[in-house]
């Protein structure tokens, strides 16, 4: 069981730019300080300013922020955003099940409750909560 | 987020022999009527032989059954099992994380915590309740 890197990569462009809040962050910094390919925080950084959570701004002191405050960023609902699907087994996508006894078998119902119960945690924790020690953060990603 | 196709299939198979306890089931009906392939069954038959889960019986009149009743098979104990990892994100495994923040960020135990409600939900259910229904089960089967 994994998250995708895309929802991977989402959490940690919010998480450096919540840790660099005094002006906007280019593409290839936070890319570099923060080991993903300068691509994937591209499509994460357009994923993220359509869904709202960041800005983008162009010209010579342009990149990216935050677009809200690192407390108004639930982990849960970017998570939903940015899984591109949450199907835990086949049988939970009528379009593609091939097991025939899906319609009377508990096991969607029991995994659906399972990720409810998941989402529900995360649901509890914001960006903020993830930066809670912003020194020591700080000091890791500049080291 | 997905588990993996072995899972699904183990819980398939298991879900076959519940409603199949009257006499060891070939790999071959299993994998038909489930809509699984032979090879993915077989690969799975011997990991839950190796797990207790099923007993494996040669001869003309062999095949695999369960080695406990369904009740005694706890579908958050499966799960566990069988999934190669439970690696939600890069930073839950040490040796590959590339995260250079990962000491001090708080989204791994964040994760985890996400992770222990998803598997203490699983830990209600065993393979008895997804067959709840057995009529109806063995009548989508052979239909």
């Amino acid at each position: 069981m994994r998250l995708t890197r895309f929802t991977d990569n989402a959490l940690r462009t919010l998480t450096y730019l919540a840790l660099h809040d005094e002006a906007p962050a280019r593409i290839t910094d936070v890319a570099r300080r923060m080991g993903m390919s300068e691509d994937h925080v591209a499509k994460v950084v357009a994923r993220l300013a359509d869904l709202g959570y960041v800005t983008t701004l162009r010209g010579r002191s342009g990149g990216v922020r935050l677009a809200r405050t690192p407390e108004r960023i639930n982990i849960g609902e970017v998570v939903r955003a940015t899984e591109d699907n949450m199907v835990l087994v086949e049988c939970f996508d009528p379009a593609t099940n091939q097991c025939p006894i899906a319609p009377a078998c508990r096991l969607a119902r029991a995994l659906d409750e399972a990720l409810v119960a998941f989402l529900a945690v995360l649901d509890r924790y914001s960006v903020a909560d993830l930066v809670a020690k912003p020194r020591t953060l700080t000091r890791l990603l500049h080291a």
